[in-house]
Order: structure tokens, then C-alpha cells, then sequence
């Protein structure tokens, strides 16, 4: 049976980059050589990390002045290398979820690292906007989309918080929503995240940095905790994952070739509002998060108080349609759909059509 | 043409490795999932990286009371990693090459990083053995294997650095000759490596510690530096690079199928042997490294001086016929044939065929 893939990450990549991939495991580039024994110094590697980059400048609209990086070790290790670089004495964070907690701790061992504003008291179903931002913080910290809640910070929240920043530069994880929609580069000081919802498998990070963000902390920083270091060294200061960054090369490819980040914005709203749209109209589930906070990457609903012992029966009815990665994490409970870019409109149909025939069957 | 993958890492993986990660990239274990798409979470991956550790542990005799840890950020990241985690004042360091030099380097950062020997001076040739262990050290940190040069700690001389550690633990990064040989694990302290010699495609590195070498530095530990948040989360605190991580389970099961570390000493001995006899033997190569340091894995060469302009020549020729990855570190020059695990002996005498060919033909 056909699996459809709502995991919230690793998750759901193009057929085409999969495709792609497992041919180059088996033979990259007619080299002879499998991707998983090339050196990375080879010369038809440089290219692919070439290639990355451009595309990943092209397509999320990356003015001059910014570089962008690969590196090992996942988003949570920037929730460090953020302050290590960036971070004197103070900095400012908005907690809209765990990982935006986890960032704001990681900082506190830096100097003075401010909460600006938390929903965690609502369990994290809404984005706070009742703040300022201290105007003497080196940066303000920003969590773009909050996975486990299934909120993300609209259009017009992020036009509110471009106002609010003054003159202090953002820095967001966008690790769930990286290349889902266009995006200000030039209100951002540096932008990071995990590759593994809309970009890669799991194993490489994204890093784009302003360049005037750097050099102004006084503290030692290890070197490959120095952004200079690996932009020095092109995301090759040491052996980069080779698989991965290659998928995500491809995934940039399938990307362009789609229209880029306006045609995926698109695709993603008409994803979102149709299984919004059966939720709330559902007689059996309601969405947690507060609607004007909704994500369009990850979609949470639980099961009406009078239908909570239908939990596992509902969850084994998905899962025999080919329902996969709908359980929702365990801080929320119920079930969450994730819609990232790879995920089809006729994915989402076939989700909706599950929950209706359920819903039918009741 | 077959090509034959003298690689120094990235590097040759076994066969059915390579055969059995693109099948998973295409469906991972039958679950109708691509490899690159499923969530680490899932109930058929956990299995994964318990197999890895158990694997590890096994294969390479690992006693009671260490733990294997499978991180990303590569070798380099354990360079500050390990004095973050164990180097409270003072630390002892062997420089027997560049890599070694780096590890010295971030260290340098923490309190007194000794150097107690180095072979700079002779290009790193040699393992120095004129020195002693300050036994205030915390660590005495060494490097196996220094793949750009060619030369190896032998059992010999690990047995004498066992005698002059003293009661100061040993920190190894073993990065290229990880799972070669037996190792006398309970005379370290801590074990690392990138693992994309012998053990994986780039983009995973392990780490093997014993217990007792944690908690004991006051410093602050930012949270995916500290092994122990990764020791407590099993090497998913954060997503783990699954793929890497997989084929590093792979390329274990087929370590121990082919008779574990001890049967691949013996074949390591066999390839190196065959190798470096032609060497010894030919009238136009020269070894670089001193004798009795030489690696197994790493097989270092050059031309003589009479016959330096043949350096393009060999080259063209021995890519011709098949031969991949053997063009020297620039900062040795001449020739590198890297012979890990994977490498076959049938490999080996397709090389040393080539260079008789050439001989005989010059």
C-alpha cells in the first residue's frame, strides 16, 4: 500500500530527490563510486556545495551581504554557536514553544538573555505579541514555526515583529519552515535551522549569516563553533555530511524547478486551509492552536472531550489507510499532520478523506 | 570500469553496505518509507542505534562502564569537545600531524595544553617516543593514525604509551584506524572519530567514553556539548543523521560477519604488506613514512628524485586504470593509497600490478 508520509521530521522529501539520492548510493554521477565513498574533496563534489549555496540564495531571495553554510550537528547545536558568535552581554527571545526554550537556555549561560514574552502558561497554542524588544540586546531571537504546537508566526506578526526589533537584528530558527514562504532576508541577522523538514534528510544544518553579525565578542570561540571558520572554509573546513548535503542540493533543484518559494507558498496555503477547513468542520476533532497562530507545515488536532476514546481506534483506522506520522507529540496529545513542501495536495485529499470516512462511520 | 577507491575519507565502504543503504533509500525495511524521510522516533529505527552500540561494544571489545555515543560536527568538534568535557587546568598532547595539531590547538583554549613531543620538524615521518606524561595532566591525548602522513602508533608503541600514561587516562582520536586492529580499550579514557573511513559514508561521528571521565571540570558545558546529554539521550537528544548512522550499523554487522577486528588486523597486515614490499622493491617510489611507524591504512609514496617529472605521467596512468583517490596530501605530495577495512586484497594487487606495469614499461 501507498504510505502517506505526515512525519514531522525526518520527514516527507520529493519522490524525484529520493529517486536521485538512491542512484547516487548506487553510482554518483556515473563516477563509478557510490556518494557514500566519495571524498568530499573530489572535484565533482565541490560543485554540489556550490551549487547549493547559489540555489539556496537564488531561491529564498538572499541579498549581498549574507552567507550561507552547511555544517553538522543540528539546529540545537546553533542554540549555542548563536551566542558563542553573537552574544557579549545580552540578547532577547520570544519562547513560542520547547525549542525556543531550550535556544533561550542555552544563551542564559552567556550573560543576560531576556524573555520576551512566553505562551507557555497556554501551552504554547498562540503566539505572544504583548512585548518589546530590549533595544540594547545584540540580537532578538525568533522561533519562525513550533513544530510540536502547530503554530507559526504569520505574515503579519512577522511585519509586527520587524517593527518591534527596532534596531536590534533577528535571528529565527526556521527550521520547520525554511523555504515554505518568502521570507525579509534583510530583516534578519542570521537565520538557522535543521535541513530535515523542507530541505534534507537528517544530518545537515543551515546557517545564513549577515556578515556584519560577526567579530564583535570578545570571547574565545572554538573554532568549529566560529561561523567565520566554516564560511572561511566554504562548508568544507572539515568533512561535510556528503549525503545529505547532496539531497538537499536536489531538493533546491526541485525547489527552482517548481516555482520556488512563492509557487511552495502557494501549494502550502491550499495544503493547510483544506484540512483546516475538514477540521473545523469535523464533529469529532478541534485544531489546539489559536487560528490567526496556525501553522501551514504542522497541523495539530485532538479529539472532542466526548470522543477521547476514540484515540486508538482512529489512529489504527489512519494508519490501515497509509496514514504515517500522524500521532501527535506527547506535550499535545491527539494528532498532528505535517504538510511540509514535499507533501502533495492529494496527500493532504487522502488525509481528509480518511477523516471523513471515519467521521461517517461513527 | 571498475574502480578501485584508494580514497583517504570519504572512503571505500563495503559492497553489500553501499547495496543494502540504497535500498533503504528507496524503502527502508519494507515500511514503504524512504530512509531519508522516516522520523528517527519511529519504532523501527530506535532498533537501529541500539544495534550500532550494541555492535560497537562487541566488535571492539568495549568493557563495562563506557558508553558509544553517535553524534555529527565530525572529528573536529570533538577537538573542543573533549576539553570542554575533561580538561579542567592542564591536558598533554602527542603531535604527530596537522590533525593532532588542531586537537593541541583548541585545547590551548581551556588551561595548559602540553605538547610532549612532536615530529613537525620531520614532517611528521615519525612517532616521537622521546618524552614523558606530566601526571598532573588530566588526559594524555594522541592520534592513532595520521592519514596524511602515512604513519600509525604500532602496537609496540602503544604499549610503551600504556607504560609512560602513568595514571593519566589516554584520549584517542582514532578517526582512521577506528575497528583495524584489537585495541586495549580499558587504557583509554575517551575514544573518537569522524566515522568516514572504517566505519561510515560522512556525516556521523562516534565517541566512546568511560564514565569516570565526566563531571569533573566546574565550567559550563553548553548542552550538545556535553556527552553526558548525550549519553542520557541514547544519541537522540536531537535527530541523530540517521542515514550515516544506518550504514555505520551496516558496515558493524559486516565487520563481525567477517570475523570482527581480528580477522581484520590480519587482512589489514596482509594489504599493507603487499603493498609497501612493492615499494620497498621499485626503482622509482620510495616510501615517506619512518619503517617502523608506517600505517596500515594510510600507504604513503613517492617518486624518487631522478624520476620526480613521472609524478602526472603515473598519475594519467594508474587512473586509467581504474585507480581512484591516490594523488598525496599536498603537503607530502607524490602518492596515497588508503587501504581501510573495506579495501580487498584483490584491490591492493590491482594497484601493485600497476605499478610493476608501469615500471616495466618506463
Amino acid at each position: 500500500m501507498k504510505k502517506i508520509n505526515f512525519n514531522a521530521g525526518p520527514s516527507i522529501l520529493p519522490q524525484e530527490v529520493i529517486k536521485q539520492t538512491a542512484e547516487a548510493v548506487l553510482d554518483f554521477q556515473g563516477e563509478g563510486l557510490s556518494i557514500l565513498e566519495i571524498s568530499h574533496r573530489a572535484k565533482y563534489f565541490q560543485p554540489v556545495v556550490d551549487e547549493a549555496v547559489a540555489l539556496m540564495k537564488e531561491v529564498f531571495h538572499i541579498p549581498e551581504g549574507y552567507s550561507v553554510i552547511f555544517l553538522g550537528g543540528g539546529a540545537s547545536l546553533q542554540f549555542c554557536m548563536v551566542p558563542f558568535n553573537c552574544m557579549e552581554k545580552k540578547s532577547a527571545y520570544l519562547n513560542t514553544g520547547v525549542w525556543a526554550k531550550k535556544a533561550l537556555k542555552e544563551a542564559k549561560a552567556f550573560g543576560e538573555a531576556v524573555e520576551v514574552a512566553s505562551s507557555a502558561d497556554a501551552n504554547y497554542t498562540f503566539i505572544p505579541t504583548d512585548y518589546t524588544v530590549p533595544q540594547d540586546a545584540e540580537y532578538f531571537h525568533i522561533t519562525t514555526n513550533n513544530t510540536i504546537y502547530g503554530t507559526e508566526i504569520s505574515d503579519a506578526k512577522l511585519a509586527d515583529i520587524y517593527l518591534k526589533r527596532g534596531n536590534v537584528p533577528l535571528v529565527a530558527d526556521m527550521s520547520s519552515d525554511v523555504l515554505s514562504r518568502p521570507i525579509d532576508i534583510k530583516q534578519y541577522g542570521i537565520i538557522y535551522g535543521g535541513a530535515q523538514k523542507n530541505l534534507a534528510p537528517a544530518g545537515v544544518t543551515f546557517v545564513i549569516v549577515r556578515d556584519d553579525m560577526l567579530g564583535h565578542v570578545t570571547r574565545h570561540i572554538p573554532t568549529m563553533l566560529d561561523y567565520r571558520t566554516h564560511i572561511d572554509g566554504g562548508s568544507m573546513f572539515n568533512t561535510p555530511p556528503v549525503l545529505p548535503l547532496y539531497s538537499a542540493m536536489l531538493t533546491l533543484r526541485w525547489l527552482k524547478a517548481n516555482g520556488g518559494v512563492e509557487a511552495a507558498e502557494k501549494r502550502n496555503i491550499a495544503k493547510a486551509q483544506l484540512l483546516y477547513d475538514c477540521i473545523d468542520h469535523s464533529k469529532i476533532f478541534v485544531g489546539t492552536a489559536k487560528a490567526e497562530d496556525r501553522s501551514r507545515m504542522n497541523v495539530c488536532f485532538v479529539l472532542r472531550p466526548e470522543y477521547q476514546d476514540l484515540q486508538d481506534d482512529f489512529f489504527k483506522f489512519a494508519t490501515a489507510k497509509g496514514m504515517v506520522g500522524i500521532k501527535g507529540h506527547r506535550s499535545v496529545g491527539g494528532f498532528r499532520a505535517s504538510l511540509y513542501n514535499a507533501m502533495t495536495i492529494e496527500g493532504v485529499q487522502a488525509l481528509v478523506d480518511c477523516i471523513k470516512e471515519y467521521e461517517n462511520k461513527i
